[in-house]
């Protein structure tokens, strides 16, 4: 059964009248329970071996794959299994098949109980015989095969070929994974009351500063590209929405070469109006970070485990409620551990990594609040801690050690923000528009932005964010 | 009771002894099962009007308002009188008082049942005294008090004012439905198996042609903004996501200075694969959009009539399954009502508005689908119809006579997308990397992008795409 492979670009098409009716199974559904049955299935040809009067081939759908054999004999021709074992590998097929229970578990396979034997076979989208890299040696862990000689693929060769790349079991897992987590965020904060907004991205003047900024030609003038959605959450707080989030891209014009900056990323923002204290705001996005996990430990332990297997790591632990640390205890721990560091000094990275390391060893958390920053290192508009002058109401949230969220309680006093940005020496003219939003009542309130890139590669004990985007940007790249 | 307005700040700075033990009630709580009850809210005054020794102010909560009365007497003195007579419109105060039922209604405010007999009240932020709009001008319905003078306030200064203008029950209104399309439409899809995915705003080369596209400075180099998600949509297909779906901002550096254009606007976009018929695209992005008109009707009642307050709309009525027309049939409806237009012209928009009006009268719905649109009006990756030529495999759906989507079932073969590119003059060099992500298999796919601000503008009737844009962003609008 020879078929042209381009006719089945037309057939698709226009209405097929022949495929119309055919009910096409899912890889993932092909138990013992359908033995015997002949069944339609399309699905990519993830290998192809020919073996004298047979051909073996593993046809896959996104994680899921199944043996299935064309061999010689009623069903197939001769000229069938020559057609079948030319298929380039990643070629989408449809095929008509009977399936057969088997008596040996077929290891290497998803579906480890039956085999298909192909009656018919079509091609529905041919892939070009070279593929820019194997998928097997994109999932195969560090190291593992290295004495056969088995390839490990790149992660620019990953990233240049991503097309090819995401149909691994490891970024089917991550990216679905993903798409959970802000399902989670979502779903958690609807519940609460909070309101969606959105925010826009294309802004006039530059938001914190002007450091970092993309800047955009627009028509006659110039625009910048939001570094974050804060000003615009905040004036939702001020337009009484009470508790909102957000999202959406962030752009950050950082030339910053690490496994955990990106220019681009998606940012999980989260903004509210309280009532009495700002650790309401922290007690709202702790518990929403816990939904979190706890929805991605309980619906998603195929993917993490299918992660897992080529990146091993601990599983994720956390603690209900959300251990929360003042910054003085953390910097006491550092010390006690040997570092050395004034008592307003930032968190340097390393050193963030080894407070991660020390809370998980004395608590048994991979998550964790650092409260009460030093006002010093802090943008202008974090409130002070009224019983401190030294230090703010202001936290960073950590996951395995490495910061996810950065938040605090806002100025929400016009006045007291034209001082603080005073003493920060930035320029009013500037900042005029957003000290104008709180001139006409605005309540207490705070948040934070949450990097969903980070969560992710955090949650999965990964390594690097650029698997944890699908289309990372960085200074070196802009594609695909 | 005078106090100090600024000691607010510092209270909720801190922790607050004083007031954290209290219990907030929400305004729309207050009924008459909680007569004679003293109660502690957090409001803002709404209008406030002294009259001897009595001063009435209208508390506020965004929809929901009730009335208030300081008086002198048991729990008042003059003084606290006169205190509440100066706090400014805006303002937002705490107040204890005790809950009364009335014996008349109170027509003026959403809590027609009882009223508050303030017996505390505290400044939590002053607002400044002169107000840029007045909110009751705001949400005025044009032409509604002009013989007595009462002003309305037009677009630009709502759009200046937006912290305040946003607080109006009309814009409450309409961004908590907006909140509800994107839920409601994240949700169905996620139901029918859709994977949401993130797609990069900042890209190397302009995607469709280099036409009204932003640019960007990257640092040594420059990019572009992206004008939609397609490409990565389809990538995405391409990488076995069989469905997927993304919610993000689009940019468009269109000079269009129309009430429905916007340069920056939220695109909420599908693509899937199909097995036999690009009709499942359509079916399955119909399906979603009932599924959103239904969630609306039956969930923002209250939102769809506060809004009509202001802006009186016809109901939206949509039919089950969705009606869908070929384009040749549109453009005999539109020639039987005298327009002159050829087989193969694109629909102007003013033959958009009258088309849509006739389908009204004909069908009885304010939604539909326009089938097999003319080859040469769309772009070139377009799928050609098998059976005619001159028509493509695409389509367009309009509410109320406007367009909000435009989809197709997109070409999946690189030689024939090369064919197409050429036809139409396209520099091949500039999308080899479009056409490359198609040469290791593609599944047949079709999708869409709708515009998030024009479904809620044409859902509640409105006539401007700038009120259902919280921070909208056209030619001549940068800010806030």
């Amino acid at each position: 059964m020879l078929i042209h492979i381009s006719f089945c670009l037309w057939e698709y098409a226009g209405k097929s009248r022949r495929g119309g009716d055919r009910e096409l199974v899912r890889v993932q559904d092909l138990t013992p329970e359908k033995a015997d049955q002949l069944i339609w299935l399309r699905a990519r040809v993830h290998t192809s071996r020919a073996k004298g009067k047979q051909c073996f081939l593993v046809l896959r759908q996104q994680q899921f794959n199944v043996q299935a054999l064309v061999a010689v004999g009623d069903c197939a021709s001769k000229q069938m299994v020559k057609f079948a074992a030319n298929i380039t590998k990643e070629s989408i097929v449809d095929v008509e098949a009977s399936v057969r229970k088997v008596e040996q578990k077929i290891e290497s396979c998803s579906q480890q109980d039956v085999e298909l034997h192909i009656e018919r076979i079509f091609v529905i989208s041919q892939a070009e015989p070279r593929l820019p890299l194997q998928l097997e040696d994109a999932v195969r862990p560090d190291g593992e095969g290295e004495e056969e000689g088995r390839a490990t693929v790149n992660q620019d060769t990953k990233l240049d070929n991503r097309v090819i790349d995401l149909r691994t079991t490891t970024s089917q897992a991550i990216f679905r994974l993903q798409s959970g987590v802000c399902q989670l965020f979502r779903d958690t904060l609807t519940h609460k009351g909070f309101v969606e907004i959105q925010t826009p991205k294309i802004i006039s003047a530059a938001s914190e500063g002007g450091a970092n900024v993309f800047t955009v030609s627009y028509f006659k003038t110039s625009a910048y590209l939001a570094q974050s959605p804060q000003l615009y959450k905040q004036m939702c707080i001020c337009a009484d929405f009470d508790k909102v989030f957000c999202v959406g891209p962030v752009f950050r014009a950082e030339d910053s070469n690490t496994h955990r900056h990106l220019t681009e990323f998606v940012g999980l923002d989260i903004e509210m109006a309280f009532n009495y204290h700002y650790h309401e705001v922290i007690d709202s996005i702790t518990d929403t970070m816990v939904q979190i996990f706890k929805g991605l430990r309980d619906n998603f332990q195929t993917e993490i485990q299918t992660v897992n297997k080529q990146f091993p790591s601990e599983p994720f632990k956390f603690l209900e409620p959300t251990l929360r640390l003042e910054y003085t205890e953390g910097v006491a721990m550092l010390r006690e551990a040997g570092v050395e560091m004034g008592d307003e000094d930032d968190l340097s990275t390393p050193n963030e990594k080894l407070l991660g390391r020390l809370v998980k060893e004395k608590y048994d958390t991979d998550f964790y609040v650092l409260d009460k920053y030093p006002l010093a290192v802090r943008p202008f508009y974090t409130m002070p801690d009224p019983n401190n002058a030294k230090y703010s109401n202001s936290y960073d949230m950590f996951m395995r050690g490495e910061e996810i969220l950065s938040g605090a309680q806002r100025i929400h006093d016009a006045q007291l923000l034209t001082e603080r940005a005073t003493h920060h020496q930035i320029d009013l003219e500037k900042i005029k528009s957003y000290v104008d939003s709180f001139r006409f009542g605005a309540p207490p309130h705070g948040g934070g932005g949450i990097g969903l890139e980070r969560v992710c590669m955090l949650y999965l004990g990964l390594h690097n964010v650029r698997q944890t985007s699908m289309f990372p940007r960085d200074p070196k790249r802009l594609t695909p």
